[in-house]
């Protein structure tokens, strides 16, 4: 083995980290998501991006099971089971084996998502919830998560002027969105892993405030 | 309000009662099924019959995932995760409304299916699933179940003699159906609500034991 490859096979020994964004409709996530991966490549490191629900193609059905208007109610706790089945999917399909590739993963929404969305905005219960997560992914968490915070209705005055066919989410009351917010940001408040970016100001801002919070895990 | 109408109106507000058929393949759930929905109806109660995974539309696309072949594994997590979700929009938007006007309920395969399969059968710890039927049914759970018990290699020859393509789950070895069986024996031994009918034997046999047990519930 080479001195070259000895380091390369050093480095896909090292596991990588995961960055999650989180955030309502309208914050912006995709385009910080695309500078955070330039920043990292720039750095030469291997980045995975990647979305939930969804992320493989077995999970992305289960994504448009949930996210679908159908012909059927689908119950918050029912709607609760269905991401969970599709983040253990995303999990054991994609996120854990990038990480031990030693790829970084960049995740548009990942628990915090069920924490805000199914706890905060549907009302089910916390406790429920973390015995999900803990089952779940009891190995794969969130290095960094870059919480994209804004008016909701800002956020929802963006998204409405990009999207199409608004799904079982974008059709929610501007008080869901408030109590999605409000969890978010309680969630912010909570866990040193966060970062909380203010953005209303101008993407350009924005994006340089979520390259600049990278330092936290790449000088780590 | 007539006497008949009123009597109707007595008969529609006294709930139906849930029955449930489990067993592994082969064991003439399907046939006893439509036995038990004939006894009932000529005693003049109303029959909804229905199966799991599946029994509603939306529920139905859950068990194509569960139950197909697909690009990408599933580990008994997640395929737990899509069953219970299947559950809760079965129980919701078909089981619990049926038993609400009234109507007896007959369910190839519930909750003691996936005690069996996906506890037995995939070795998923029983807390979990418990904790998981108790936030997803609390209210509703059989009144009777009866158990079609055979030797796992009668099950898979008649089995055998009649599918296409073989399922996600008929196509695990004979051990898995073991275990299955196995658990199910000891769901049977410990639980009154069960009625363990010995299903080796011939299937006019077995469907007259079936309806047999039906006494259980139609004098209580």
């Amino acid at each position: 083995m080479s001195g070259v490859s000895g380091m390369l096979e050093g480095r896909r020994a090292s596991r990588g980290r995961l960055i999650t964004l989180e955030g309502i409709e309208g914050a912006g996530k995709s385009t910080v998501a695309v500078a955070l991966r330039e920043a990292l490549e720039s750095r030469g490191i291997e980045v995975c991006l990647t979305r939930e629900p969804g992320g493989t193609p077995l999970a992305e059905r289960v994504r448009a099971l949930v996210l679908g208007h159908g012909e059927e109610p689908l119950a918050p706790q029912a709607e609760l089971l269905l991401m969970f089945a599709a983040r253990r999917i995303h999990v054991d399909n994609l996120i854990r084996p990038a990480l031990e590739r030693g790829q970084w993963v960049l995740c548009d929404r990942f628990t915090d998502a069920t924490r805000a969305y199914q706890g905060g905005g549907r009302g089910m219960p916390a406790d429920f919830i973390e015995t999900l997560a803990g089952a779940v992914h009891p190995d794969v968490n969130p290095d960094l998560t870059l919480l994209l915070d804004l008016p909701v209705a800002l956020g929802l005055s963006r998204a409405a002027g990009r999207r199409g066919v608004p799904d079982r989410f974008e059709s929610e009351d501007v008080a869901f969105f408030e109590r999605v917010r409000a969890r978010y940001l309680e969630l912010g408040r909570a866990q040193a892993r966060f970062a909380v970016i203010d953005a209303s100001r101008p993407l350009a801002t924005v994006t340089a405030d979520a390259v600049a919070a990278l330092g936290r895990v790449l000088q780590a």
